[in-house]
């Protein structure tokens, strides 16, 4: 007895999305033949309805308008001088949700661990700066590096912020320190010193 | 700028399969909707063969055969009155890989934290009954209840073994020990405890 070949193959192409293991993806296959036809069908809707998104050519963020920009590069009342460079869609979700944000966005792509820039984030970059040149002031008037506190974030934020500084009249990133509901008692020696040294 | 339609809906549909949750199951579909079209095909063809799959009439566990019953059941050269209980599929086939087990199974179904049968494992219990009964002895050789050891395991264990006992000269439960390759200065008291009074 061996394992049908569907499922085989199911469980060979789930086990790529991330954060499935080929166990799981094992798993995900038997449960799904036990829900029956009625689900496999609706996976494959959802899977299918993905086929109308698009990837804005300024931003790279999704979406499912008719032309090729997103809603936020299209949208003429978003301050147009001020940039956030995110590094994935789901932080660029976040910082909207917050409604704090109202310039643009570049969507970076995820970064690499070795802290050197992909040749794909160096195409955003020139394609952010070709952007830049054609503003009224030929500058933007600020670009917010939104990438994770955390090493690797920093050591790409100093690279970008380099290539950049020509192209920007100031460039912030975002604030550190205690988060909102934190406790300083127990707070890491990183973050504490952080809000510290950034208390405003 | 909220999450594209049809990006919400593959999460919602995703979020369903077992250890995906809400997040993962939002990055699974932006991971999807950059890995393009090729992907997006293979996803849906690996759903579309699960159509394919059946399940065995007799023992539940899952076939591609052209029958009614799966390879085992159909399998004439398989002991026909050794019948072992398991949970899940994959339980059936950690068992088959070992080489073994000789019987024949019956793919029981999760087991509820309560400790209780479901009305599905009751309708098992009865065709597998009927099944034995009309067996030459009229009564299976042996039952192997290969549920896992753990409190739940151990209640449904007894419970089925109560209603099986007419039908079975045997009934059994997996040995329990010390691991392969296990060392028993770090057994947990339990298991040395059970290898101890198990000891054969």
């Amino acid at each position: 007895m061996k394992t049908p070949e569907p499922i085989k193959r199911f469980a060979d192409v789930f086990a790529e999305l991330p954060g499935v293991g080929p166990r799981q993806a094992l798993r995900i296959a038997l449960y799904a033949v036990h829900r029956g036809r009625g689900f496999t069908e609706e996976l494959m809707g959802a899977i299918a309805g993905l086929r109308s998104i698009k990837i804005c050519r300024q931003c790279f963020n999704l979406h499912e308008n008719q032309g090729e920009l997103c809603e936020i590069c299209a949208d003429p009342s978003r301050e147009q001088g001020i940039v956030a460079i995110v590094e994935k869609e789901t932080d660029l979700l976040s910082m909207e949700k917050t409604g704090k944000f109202r310039g643009r966005y570049l969507v970076f792509g995820d970064m690499r661990k070795a802290g050197v820039l992909t040749s794909e984030q160096k195409i955003k970059l020139r394609i952010l700066e070709e952007w830049i040149k054609n503003l009224p002031s030929g500058k933007a008037g600020e670009i917010v590096l939104a990438l994770n506190p955390n090493p690797v974030g920093d050591v790409i934020s100093s690279i970008v912020a380099e290539e950049l500084r020509p192209f920007a009249e100031r460039i912030t990133r975002l604030g550190r320190g205690i988060p909102a509901g934190g406790e300083i008692e127990f707070a890491d020696e990183e973050t504490l010193g952080e809000a510290i040294s950034r208390r405003n």
